[in-house]
């Protein structure tokens, strides 16, 4: 017998269900769009017919322990209520809990899309093991989420792992939120796309001007291979990037004393031009520092020595766009 | 009946001992000084002969429930051992707890200063009744500690909380960490003294060279005075203090989401010259945002609204030099 729970994630655009048993493994997944313009009581019967399909299916091999939703935006996780989410416009104050309770009759529980994505790789994935960790997730901006004491940690109001809005350069690149020089005007998908076609205006980047004209979907992705061909300015805009990251993961290496950073989301995948300058800026200014060893999530920091000479570890993570998934089912489990 | 506890503040000068009841008072204060010259068993032995003393005096008023240490420097906070202090030369790897577990045959706990001055601030002053707090301390240079869902945030091994060592400027003043743009080279008495020490080599300060001539102990407290008399460049200092300080908050409000931040130290006294700066930035910079009535350290911030819209309170420490006391004094209780 395996008992398993249900992890949902609920986005804009997509909307994924799998029932996943205490050991980790993914028995099944049902990936489905989130048809949003039908209102969210259609989504959430979508949602309910989906996790009635796999908890039916699987409940002969084990008992089905509860569901766990992952959601963006600002939530009253005790109530169970989403406040309201960029991502879900019309879902303000909906409580999407007992909405899902009362339908399957199961218990449900709700968090943020970036906090049970760090429960998943604390359980399954880079940060498997340890008691505090965060998690970095590097995309359109820079989200974030840790567990400290090998639990979620929330702050005073669910805010908490605001990482992308620290202050990394005092007089620097206006940010919407109000501030300047926001690590996440450096170091995202947003900012190395401002990056490049500051530097094609400038008329110093041919190569990131021509593939930027041969491709109207022109992103950092674009920039990423072109560093790595050795293109000149998208090699010094990641070095920028990886500056920027480094000197933010400094700070909080300093300030949380933390076993593992954990660095996800779809910008991670250009970690090759990237992480080099990050590592040096860690090396340089953090006192509690921080290496790793790419391959090994535990690697080099693992290493020991004595209790106070341990070292945080920076490595990517390993879950890839189903942490979400193993982090919400979970949610019912812990 | 009121029972009691007795909070030990050990630092390289002074060695402290106080008898506090359990609801918060305390009841009689012995202060020694240090007499580190002796050798550490001799500190050990005034510091149990003054407990004795107190222990045997207000025992018929109520149970005595054991002895809280608060020690600068690297502890093994679980074996009680003192691994190494800069303040405490040739104490390296004592087991501090248990010499005076044997010698009194009473419970004992260790613990880091800031830990417990912030443990202390939480029970009864200006973080009093919030789960998540962190003391910013400034000295000589930043020093800082975390309450993090109501208990000690230690990190991995101890470390966390080095807020003086956060970058601020990432190509800024060299500080002997091995960074450069450490918060505490701008917001520190050793800063303020440098800072002022340029501006009179610069021969842009006439009022700042005239107090360092005629005062050998010229320092932090001469500028805040020249600062509240109007003094331009004196000013300037504190400004620039209160800008960094206010970077460093804001980065820290938006990580940890905290309902209170506890600004003690011995500089904080310079509070008026730094702190209008201070919550400029931390107004602009912030997207979790601090105020704070300084009169009432729930000001502002209390005045709460929505779930989603309370605000980080940034406010005085409460209890000056007793706050280890009585965060000590708790070790043993909570």
């Amino acid at each position: 017998m395996l008992d398993f729970s249900i992890g949902v994630d609920l986005g804009g655009t997509n909307l994924r269900i799998a029932a996943i048993s205490t050991d980790g493994k993914m028995l099944e997944k049902i990936s489905l769009s989130a048809k949003l313009e039908l209102g969210r009581d259609h989504v959430i019967d979508d949602m309910c017919a989906a996790i009635r399909q796999l908890s039916d299916k699987h409940r002969p091999g084990g008992a089905f322990l509860g569901v766990g939703v992952g959601i963006p935006g600002v939530l009253d996780i005790e109530a169970g209520i989403l406040r309201k989410s960029a991502n879900l416009p019309g879902w303000n104050d909906y409580p999407v809990r007992d909405e899902i309770e009362r339908r399957l009759g199961a218990r449900v529980f709700l968090n943020h899309d970036a906090k049970v994505a760090a429960l998943g790789e604390q359980w399954l994935g880079a940060g498997r093991g340890v008691d505090n960790m965060a998690m970095v997730t590097l995309g359109t901006g820079i989200g974030g989420a840790m567990i400290l004491n090998g639990k979620i940690y929330y702050g005073m109001n669910g805010m908490a792992g605001e990482f992308g809005h620290v202050t990394i350069e005092p007089e620097g690149v206006p940010c919407g939120c109000g501030n300047r020089g926001c690590a996440e005007r450096y170091a995202s998908a947003t900012a190395v796309v401002r990056m490049a076609r500051e530097a094609i205006a400038a008329g110093r980047a041919p190569a990131l001007a021509k593939a930027a004209e041969a491709d109207a979907q022109f992103g950092a992705h674009t920039v990423f291979e072109l560093a790595m061909r050795g293109d000149e300015e998208a090699r010094r805009i990641y070095r920028r990037f990886g500056q920027v990251l480094g000197i933010l993961l400094a700070g909080l290496v300093n300030v949380l004393n933390i076993d593992v950073f954990v660095i996800g989301g779809g910008v991670a995948s250009a970690w090759d031009a990237f992480a080099p300058v990050m590592f040096e800026e860690l090396r340089e200014r953090s006192i509690v520092y921080a290496a790793t060893a790419p391959a090994d999530p535990m690697g080099e920091g693992a290493s020991v020595g004595p209790h106070t000479r341990r070292k945080t570890v920076i490595t990517r993570a390993l879950l890839g766009g189903d942490a979400g998934l193993y982090g919400a089912a979970r949610l019912p489990v812990v």
